[in-house]
């Protein structure tokens, strides 16, 4: 699996992927998911990619191709981040429909979805999430993340803390967080972490890093997290039992003997 | 969905429920997936559910019938907790092939998932997980909880926080904040929460209560646990962005000129 999330904020875009790739267990591989273009000075692009690598790669091939070529619709003839949105779903469509009957015969699935990110002159930046059906959605004031991939366990902390004044430093540590916590509690997604920042009006390339497991910062930001969740676990209150009805055993219950912490 | 989970540790087990369950997103209803039984005075027994209502509420009144009436196997007959499991598991399996071919038919699946936990006399108190196929795991010292239904969400404050050196009422606040994750994070799972302790060697009925979203408890260990994630959020080291080899776009990326916080 894969877990790839992009946070739009107000002062830009943060994108955050693991590099785990598995075909079973006993073919497990790294590889980049979080892909930059050489785009037109009017414009900043990026995808996050999750699903198959067959297809994804293929997909990100097509892409910087028809944009070096100059093809009819490329990434720097779109006027509007939605058109590159729905650009990238008909390549993907395309690119899955090829392989169909083949991959049909073994019963493997060759879908793959993509977070789009970027700025292109004349609007705000966005982000959109690319189904494998070639139709997409954007980022919302309300929700401002997009996730693909091994998705649930890094929620819960982006819904408690995910807020579209976050600077862009504080969305990627938000970002370490949500992957890390993935990270542990999930195989399927590994590091080393490709992390990059897209800054609003910038039309700069993506500035990007990759933090590996290895790396001082990563254990010092997964200790203090650790210490400062087991710490904040301490000082909250005890649940208080009730005396309640018993409807399963039709008596009352008493007041626990717990132990004391 | 549903999200249920035991704790096991070293004074006993915490059991934790929500009470949603819903048939599509136009019927949410309400339902108690926390059973315990009138067993006899040498043990203890309590299950969760999971899964098809339907499977599950018959299959708990076929072990509390066969219990009241002496059957020849029930709760009080099995000598060790693993041949509960065992029992559950196919009185769960009998449940599901009666209604095998009304269910295909439709293209609906009745299975179901139980956590079964409590103590027999002789053993150590005990968490299984019995799955719908009939067979079951047991949790370990270095695995101390098991989870049924929605268990993605609240799995990474569990892998941060659980040892089995938690006091009771530790574990039953460890099952709250996971089980709030979950709420916040997906609808399907809901409150009121049902809550239950057992303490090892006590072969009393369990101890339990309902914690509702409008208790003043529940406000408080959100809003406790909220803050203070908040604080130890902006407490953590930014990630130092390197100057690194771009591969993508063939040039070196500067440092970058992120907003201060």
């Amino acid at each position: 699996m894969t877990y790839c999330l992009a946070i739009q904020v107000d002062h830009g875009i943060a994108f955050a992927s693991d590099t785990r790739s598995n075909a079973g267990v006993d073919y497990v591989s790294s590889y980049r998911k979080l892909h930059r273009f050489r785009t037109g000075p009017d414009r900043t692009i990026a995808l996050l990619s999750a699903g198959s690598l067959a297809t994804t790669q293929e997909v990100v091939s097509i892409i910087r191709k028809e944009l070096r070529s100059g093809a009819e619709e490329n990434l720097d003839t779109c006027s509007r981040l939605f058109e590159v949105a729905s650009y990238v779903g008909r390549v993907s469509q395309s690119v899955q429909r090829a392989h169909l009957a083949g991959l049909g015969r073994s019963g493997v699935s060759g879908e793959a979805t993509f977070i789009l990110g970027g700025q292109v002159r004349g609007e705000r930046p966005r982000i959109f999430l690319v189904y494998p059906q070639g139709n997409f959605i954007r980022a919302s004031e309300d929700t401002p993340y997009l996730q693909i991939g091994e998705s649930k366990y890094g929620k819960p902390v982006l819904d408690r803390l995910v807020v579209p004044s976050l600077s862009l430093d504080d969305a990627i540590r938000l970002s370490i967080l949500s992957l890390s916590a993935t990270i542990k509690s999930n195989v399927s997604v590994g590091p080393p972490l490709d992390l990059g920042i897209y800054r609003t009006d910038s039309f700069q390339p993506l500035v990007t890093g990759r933090l590996h497991a290895t790396d001082p910062y990563y254990a010092k930001i997964n200790e203090s997290w650790n210490q400062a969740l087991a710490d904040a676990f301490v000082a909250l209150p005890n649940f208080r039992w009730p005396v309640v009805e018993d409807q399963a055993l039709e008596s009352r219950s008493v007041l626990p003997p717990v132990t004391p912490r």
